[in-house]
C-alpha cells in the first residue's frame, strides 16, 4: 500500500526506519541527503551465508544467498524521475553504477539486476520515489536467454543484434522515439505491452557498469525525455523498467548491447500470454512512437 | 469491466449479441442451452485468410491468421465452476475436447490453447463464467520450451519428467492436495505463484483431446476438489488455468504428459520478474498444498 508522506520510511526525518545507508549523496551546500541507498528491509534475497546447492530427489535447491538494495532517489515524495532537474537523475544512474561496481567485487554474484517499480498497479509498495538492486548468485534465466538469442546472431552474421535493430530503425524511422548524440530510444518491432520502450547507447556497449559520467548524463536526458512523454501521453502511467546489462563476470560481449526497457502497465497479463509466451498488444508500436515523439520526443535535441 | 446480468452479452436472452454459436448443448428435459462456444467478438487471432509470412529487414512478419472461440459455461451469471454441478463442470470439458478435435482437422493450425481468466484481476472483461480457446498457426514459445526441457529430460532418463515428479510427490507427500484414481493435484516443487496448482493425469498422457469421457469426469472432480479449496482458504481468489497439451501435429509424445496449471492472482508481476525471468513466491509450495489439503483436499475420494 502507497503510504502518505507523514508516514514514509523513506522521507528525510524517518532515516531510522531503513536499514543503515550503504551510500548516500549529500551535495555541496545543502542540508540534507539527496539520494540514498539502503538495503531491503523485506529482501528477496540474503546477504549472509555460503551459497549451498542441494539436491532433493529430481530437483535442485539453492540457498537464497543475494543483495537487495533500494535506491531512494530523492528527499521528495511527491517527485518522480520525469519531474526531477536532470542533475538528480543522473545521480540515480550513477548510484545504480556505483553500487554494481561495489557488489561486482563479491565473488559470490553472478549477475544484478537494476529495476524500479513505479505505481502500485506496477508492484510498487511504498509511492516515495525509489528503484531497486538485486544481486543474484546465478544468471537468471530471462538473461541467460537473452543471451542465448543474441549469441546466436552472432555466430550466423557477426554483428551484435541490437546494433542491426539500431541501424535499421534509425534508417526506417516509424518507431523512433528520442535521438541524442549518445542514445536512442525506440518501440521495440515485437512490442510485449502498449507502449514498451527501449532506450540503447548508440554505439555498442555491453556493461552498463563501464559508462562514463559523460554517457550517464546523455542517459538520463533521453531517459527523462521518455518518461514525460509517457506521462503526457498515458497521463501518468504505472510502469517498471529494467537495466538489461552483461553478467558479472563475462567481460565486454561482442554479441550484447545493454539497454533499459521501459514496460508501462496498462494491459493485465493473462491466461492467454501465461500458457503461451505471446503477448496480446493492441498498440501498434508505430502508433505508441508516433504519440511519443509529437509530445516530446521530437528528434535529436 | 464486468458487467450485470442484466445487460451480460453471455446471459439467456442475449444470443444474439454473441457471433453465431459454434456449438451448444441443449439437453433433454431443458428449456434453453446449458452451454455455448461462439467466436470472440474481439479476436486476438482472425480466422480468414491464408498464413502469410514476410521479412522487413532483419525482422519477420507473420499474419494473425487464428481461431479464438469463448466457451459459455453456464447460464447462470453468478455461478463459477466451484459451484457448478458436477456433470455441468464435465460438459465444460468435452467442449474443450470436442473444440479442441474440430479445429485440429483445420491444416493451419499447429496448436490451441485453452485457458480461462477468472475474476477482473486476472483479465476476465466479463463476469460471466466463460473460458477461451486460440488456436495458433505456430507453437507457441512457452509451449516449446517446455516440449524442449521435457525432451532433454527423456533424452538422459529416458523417463517422461512428470511421471517422474508425479512419483517423487506421492512418495513424500508434502505438496500434494488431491489424488484420485485417474487425477493427481500438487503444488509444484517451484511455484512461480502462490497457491500454484498443477492437475496431471495419474498416467502418462500427452494429448488432452484424447481423454475419455470417464476421464472428463474424473477431471472435473478433482478440478472441482482445488477450485473450492482455493475459494475457501483465499475468499474466492481471481485466478487464470491454462491447459499445457502437446502440440497438434506431434501424435504420442513420451516425453510430454499434459497438465493443467492453476494460477491465483495473489502477488504482482514487476520489475524483478520482467527483467530475470524468476518469481518471487512468499509462500512455500509445503504450505499452500498443506492449507488446501485441509479444507478440501483431503485425500482420495
Amino acid at each position: 500500500m502507497p503510504t502518505g508522506a507523514a508516514e514514509c520510511v523513506f522521507c528525510p526525518g524517518n532515516e531510522d526506519k531503513t536499514p543503515p545507508e550503504i551510500l548516500a549523496s549529500r551535495g555541496p551546500g545543502r542540508s540534507g541527503w539527496s539520494l540514498r541507498v539502503v538495503p531491503n528491509k523485506f529482501p528477496a534475497l540474503r546477504i549472509e551465508g555460503e551459497l549451498e546447492q542441494a539436491g532433493e530427489g529430481i530437483f535442485d535447491w539453492m540457498s537464497g544467498v543475494g543483495a537487495h538494495e533500494v535506491v531512494i532517489e530523492t528527499p521528495e515524495h511527491d517527485a518522480t524521475l520525469a519531474t526531477l532537474p536532470a542533475d538528480a537523475v543522473t545521480d540515480v544512474l550513477m548510484a545504480y553504477r556505483e553500487r554494481v561496481v561495489d557488489l561486482k567485487k563479491d565473488p559470490r554474484f553472478e549477475y544484478i539486476l537494476v529495476f524500479k517499480n513505479h505505481g502500485a498497479a506496477a508492484g510498487a509498495s511504498l509511492e516515495h520515489p525509489h528503484s531497486q538492486l538485486i544481486a543474484t548468485p546465478i544468471i537468471p534465466i530471462g538473461v541467460v536467454e537473452e543471451l542465448t538469442g543474441s549469441a546466436e546472431h552472432y555466430a550466423r552474421k557477426e554483428r551484435c543484434v541490437w546494433c542491426d535493430i539500431l541501424r535499421q530503425e534509425r534508417r526506417s524511422g516509424t518507431r523512433m522515439i528520442v535521438e541524442s548524440h549518445e542514445f536512442v530510444a525506440l518501440a521495440p518491432f515485437a512490442p510485449r505491452f502498449p507502449f514498451e520502450t527501449w532506450i540503447l547507447p548508440a554505439r555498442h556497449r555491453s556493461a552498463f557498469e563501464e559508462s562514463s559520467v559523460e554517457e550517464l548524463r546523455g542517459l538520463a536526458h533521453v531517459l527523462q525525455t521518455v518518461l514525460r512523454a509517457l506521462d503526457a501521453t498515458l497521463d501518468h502511467p504505472p510502469f517498471n523498467y529494467m537495466l538489461h546489462t552483461a553478467p558479472l563476470r563475462e567481460g565486454p560481449l561482442d554479441h550484447f548491447h545493454w539497454h533499459l526497457e521501459i514496460i508501462p502497465k496498462l494491459t493485465l497479463v493473462a491466461g492467454f500470454e501465461w500458457g503461451s509466451g505471446f503477448f496480446i498488444n493492441p498498440v501498434p508500436p508505430e502508433d505508441a512512437a508516433a504519440a511519443l515523439r509529437e509530445v516530446g520526443g521530437a528528434g535529436p535535441s
